[in-house]
């Protein structure tokens, strides 16, 4: 296995401290998360999204991100990502010196609307103020500034999301100053095919350096098979959660983030390098799973274990 | 969607009713399986493994197999198949009617012999036995000969199997006549890369047209992306399981076929047809289910219901 900070040719986002833990009743205690990213960062995981900074009222499992990234800031080669619904959060972002942040545009106005209570224009004028922020930073305090492109295969609401409306929006915020965007299924509604084909379009109009990034659901049974698809199309970014847990609450039978343990699997088995050692991993599920006893976590090759041999052929 | 016996671009080929269960304690009753089968062939599916002749003693749930092969055949655009585990196996296939058969060779000889007790030189008899057997048949009456080369992406006995194994037994069962050798990942240890690499090298040992079909295992969760590797490289028959049901009974750790339901979702959603109804399937499924009571099925599908919108984009 390769050792943390080994060149990778494919990165895993892990955002069960997030995505995952934001669904949950449970509220995991912070000296828990801290274990789950130091046991994380020793896995070789290159990107932890630890947390979200919105309202601790609205979302208390995350009432302790700023904390959390100052934590996982002292491994050195790790990438520490958040969330951030609007220009308040990005300031508390920066203040705790986050590597990247991510903010989420439902493509779906509906699903915007329900979801982050706020319509295209209100969204886009949040990602203006934030670029007119970062541009005022000095480079070496300014973070990675990512736009999430959500229902971007489709809505529960509305059904059927047009690709040329993903297009058009990746556009703008690209022209407002995003460092990048990101292909996020929050419904569970992509294919194979819709991943290859969304995303060339969407290079074809920001261009390849601005995107490579995907989010997917395991919601229909098809998160590996989308995530082949992605990094066939050249894709080289992708979120998971350990144990699969989370996925979005505000969109009712969208559920499911795709399995770590078993996207690692696949990437490692095919000779593609993550830079994680897939035994260690298997460990820090272990520990979220004695950490969060009354939640049910999700994945084969735990269950299964790794092939015969699997290891020697790596060695 | 595509009415039965409309041009299908990937053959589902359905084994359930063999390969599932043979794995269950519960014993269906030939009226439900037939009624299955109808259901089946009513939703569009093109071939359906139906059973299995082995001793009854040995697999008494499919002691009923040539009833069921009688019945199926009534079904005029079905192709109908069975596993034969040798030449006893193949006469009673031939009497029953089938339209293809399938001999299981185990490509690791350990497993071979744990499974069907038998050296690689005893099945290559039966296989050679078979093929006489075929020649001396009117066309007309003569089933299409399949070995099914298990344990091809390797074994829990032996782990890693050599590729130059599968390609040199292929070759030998060519040589003898056989029509078709399929791959199967008896243990579930393919990935998307090892699926495209050993189809690739059959091919260019056997022929193209020598080669159509792949069996897999869901054990690590891989069974879509596989799938979809297979699909890519350019096999156009794969077998799955409605809910799942099944695997290999003599592979300890190793079980799960992938679920049909969820297979079908992500061909048709590519926009690959497949022949079958979803819709219809689904009412398979939860027929299937009623005369299971005791058994659990799998898939993601069905939970989650289609998209919004699926159908309409489909009509």
């Amino acid at each position: 296995m390769t050792a943390a900070g080994a060149h990778v040719d494919v990165t895993i986002s892990e955002v069960g401290l997030r995505d995952g833990l934001q669904s949950l009743a449970s509220i995991m205690p912070t000296d828990a998360k801290k274990t789950w990213i130091d046991m994380q960062a020793k896995a070789g995981v290159p990107e932890l999204e630890v947390g979200s900074f919105v309202p601790k009222k609205l979302l208390p499992q995350l009432a302790d991100t700023s904390d959390l990234v100052a934590h996982a800031r002292c491994h050195e080669k790790l990438s520490v990502a958040v969330i951030v619904p609007n220009l308040r959060g990005a300031e508390a972002a920066i203040d705790a010196g986050v590597t990247r942040m991510t903010l989420p545009f439902s493509v779906s106005e509906s699903h915007s609307l329900a979801n982050l209570r706020r319509s295209h224009e209100q969204v886009l004028g949040e990602v203006k103020e934030i670029a007119a922020r970062l541009t005022n930073l000095p480079e070496t305090d300014r973070p990675a500034f990512e736009v999430g492109l959500s229902t971007a295969f489709g809505c529960t609401i509305e059904g059927r999301v047009s690709e040329d409306d993903v297009v058009r929006i990746a556009e703008q915020v690209v022209a407002l100053g995003v460092d990048e965007v990101g292909l996020s299924d929050t419904s569970g509604y992509a294919d194979p095919a819709a991943v290859k084909r969304l995303a060339q379009k969407v290079w074809s109009a920001v261009g390849r350096d601005r995107m490579h990034g995907i989010h997917l659901h395991n919601t229909r049974g098809q998160g590996l098979a989308n995530a082949l698809a992605a990094l066939d199309v050249g894709l080289d970014t992708i979120d998971s959660s350990l144990g699969g847990i989370g996925g979005c609450p505000f969109a009712p039978g969208a559920s499911g983030n795709i399995v770590t343990e078993d996207l690692v699997f696949m990437l490692e088995a095919m000779g593609v390098r993550t830079g994680i050692d897939l035994d260690a991993l298997l460990e820090v599920r272990t520990f979220v799973q004695d950490a969060l006893p009354s939640e049910q976590l999700y994945g084969f090759v735990c269950e299964a274990g790794l092939p015969k041999g699997f290891r020697d052929a790596r060695e």
